[in-house]
């Protein structure tokens, strides 16, 4: 990007810090607590970003991601910026109107740069915090966006780039993948297997994993799905958003990124309910949501929504809790109501997203005629991947072109056929 | 998207004018000169415009391409904003150091909301107008990002939509129709047999095609892509331009775009190179532009740049007035050199690119051999289409994953493969 990145302030991050017990550790390439193995997370100071940070001074910087680089965990001041970020929120017409609602907005980070998923967010950071601390490989265990991701990212970026995949993806992610020439893994295994595989070669060749060894910091890049809607909003926060849940870390991210506008002065305040959505075929933190359990059971993943099939997801703890204090939900949905909800938003607001937007469509869906949104309530849903990767999902439910010559009549009688068949399908619907 | 649109002033555009001889016409759905025969243009008060619109004022617009709403023809205060334009302008620091270019940018339009190309701003002015107009159903001819653009932003604006595709495309441009529910005609023949079929049912069934009937308004919409530049720039012109040749209209409007933001006192005018890309396998202005012609002969393509697979370009003789007027060149290359381009921008700057982009990064790679540009020019290359709708262009030349067990030994052996096979490849290389 062109704009130069406002600079005036150094970072404001301060030490890993334990979630579970609040020790604090140096600023390295570490994600567990050596005292109780709970999950690190980077501390800012925030009166100093409160001092620091202004409306004004954001929107004086990039049209990215990095216009909020001072609540992101990097000292470059020149980060890895392709950008990522600033995605459309679409205030939705159609498919409000479908389902009731008054007030509904879509964040689509299925046109976000460079790979169409929201992972170019975190994989961003990561990849400018693993140059800062000297790496010079990175690798990701990855359902399919996140390898796509770090591949294009580290290509863009001119570092050394290995990463890992189940062996089963879908077409489009493998080659969307193999395109930036990365070292590509495919593991004979689920998602789960591939993580453990990572976390052993992390240990033994000091390669940057972004969501191992650098995962506090890469998962930090979730912030700004938070950040950008906020000041989309005009500087407001919604009343309700819905999102998908496959560790759950982007969901606690959020939260923390409305949290942080807070801290800093930047919005007011104000209860927003936090909705996650899950695939019935891998829904354990749905599942421990619905049965007031404060742990997850590991489940083994059988869905088309493979992008959030994590059977053991780490943040899914923290994400039951959010949904509960928030006064939100988590729900599930079948692999048919996935495809209705991809259908759904393609045809009312001509959005075309990848399962996982489906996934959070048809929990939004299930979510309305729950009541469980109001109508009036200032929702945002958000898409995090494109269709155009997980075409395999939707073969065979979206019909047929009309094959016709190159020739009038040949249009006349198909144009003549195709609707009679729609009459005779809304014949059908109104028996 | 959310920010209020700037209303302050009426619309600037005041007539259809004939390229040709000049006559005028009201601002109704039609294309042709009825003196000669020649295309209409829309024309513009430009001193109005120079009085009311500022830098200042388009800044305070929306996060889109109607930003730059007082240049384009429609007169609703709410066009049809899904959040198109306004797409990244990277600046290239990998494939610009492995050219030997200084000062490279890549205005990257793979990652146009919605669908993922240049197309989306075309449509969204084609259908604002249209329902201006009043026309219920909306259509075109397309060789498939036309047609994906056309059925998705009907479907946001909740207009009936039929699409005209040739019935050989990808899978990946069908199915991108085919997902917003459009009535989807696959014509058997090529594009130039899809185009005259349309022009027949355009004369017949009163619906507004984007791109016959509504083609001076539609044409309009590719301007953004020079303003942006422009705006993104820090509010000054390049010195080259590098884009895409299929009709030629996207060029001559690149051009009338940086045009009109001199004659509004919004840029400061210079002298900026205008240089085309196409597929041999396509490739009628370029040889018009290497035989000195000034007329088109008709070719029947062959190439797997489809996208830009246009035999008769109604737009060519523009484009090659334009480039020789402005000290640019036309080049055309091989179906390999295309995919051979997609690889190198993806590799080198992590984005992957249909066979259009490809296409314009071979071209480049071409000018600057012949030294034909300038290694200090401030040069930008347009990337028009995502390369997942085209995945089988680069099948079977991008190598495959290396499948493994879960388990390090089997990590290590193939790591091991690998390396002595890019060792190997060196070696070679070397050879
Ligand atoms: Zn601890
Ligand atoms: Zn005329």
């Amino acid at each position: 990007m062109t704009q130069a990145i406002n600079t005036q302030t150094k970072a404001a991050f301060q030490a890993l810090k334990c979630k579970e017990c609040g020790a604090e550790y140096e600023l390295q390439a570490s994600h567990v607590c050596e005292l109780c193995f709970g999950p690190l997370e980077v501390a800012y100071d925030y009166s100093a970003l409160r001092r620091s940070v202004t409306r004004e001074s954001i929107q004086a910087g990039p049209n990215s991601m990095w216009r909020y680089r001072q609540f992101l965990p990097v000292n470059s001041e020149n980060p890895i910026d392709v950008g990522t970020g600033m995605t459309p929120l679409v205030r939705s017409q159609r498919l409000a109107r479908r389902l009731g609602l008054n007030k509904l907005y879509i964040k689509n980070d299925a046109v976000n740069m460079p790979t169409l998923s929201f992972k170019d967010r975190v994989v961003s950071v990561a990849l400018t915090r693993a140059r800062e601390l000297g790496f010079t490989t990175v690798s990701c265990a990855s359902t399919g966006n996140l390898a796509n991701s770090t591949a294009a990212i580290a290509a863009h970026a001119g570092l050394d780039c290995c990463v890992f995949i189940p062996a089963d993806l879908e077409a489009g992610k493998v080659l969307g993948s193999l395109i930036y020439s990365p070292t590509l893994m495919a593991v004979k295994g689920n998602y789960d297997q591939v993580n453990r595989l990572c976390s052993e070669v992390a240990n033994t060749h000091g390669w940057g994993f972004v969501n191992i060894n650098l995962r506090p910091y890469y998962s930090e890049g979730s912030k700004t799905l938070g950040f950008e809607v906020a000041e989309q909003l005009g500087w407001q926060l919604p009343d309700h958003i819905v999102a998908p849940l496959a560790s759950g870390s982007l969901f606690t991210k959020i939260y923390k990124g409305f949290n942080e506008f807070v801290e800093a002065g930047l919005v007011e305040g104000k209860p927003v309910k936090f909705s996650g959505a899950q695939a019935e075929g891998c829904s354990p933190i749905a599942q421990a949501y619905k049965e007031g359990r404060d742990f997850i059971k590991p489940v083994k993943p059988n869905t088309i929504a493979k992008s959030i099939a994590i059977g053991n997801p780490a943040d899914g703890v923290y994400a039951v809790e959010i949904a509960k204090k928030t006064g939100g939900s988590i729900e599930a949905v079948t692999d048919a109501e996935i495809i209705e909800g991809i259908k759904l938003l393609a045809e009312t607001e001509g959005i075309f997203t990848e399962t996982a937007g489906g996934t959070t469509i048809a929990v939004l869906k299930k979510l309305v005629e729950a009541g469980k949104i109001d109508p009036d309530e200032t929702t945002v849903v958000y898409i995090t991947g494109n269709g155009l990767k997980t075409q395999e999902a939707v073969h065979g439910y979206i019909g047929e072109p009309l094959t016709i010559e190159a020739k009038l009549d040949s249009f006349e009688q198909a144009l003549e056929r195709s609707r009679t068949l729609e009459r005779l399908e809304w014949q059908q619907v109104l028996v």
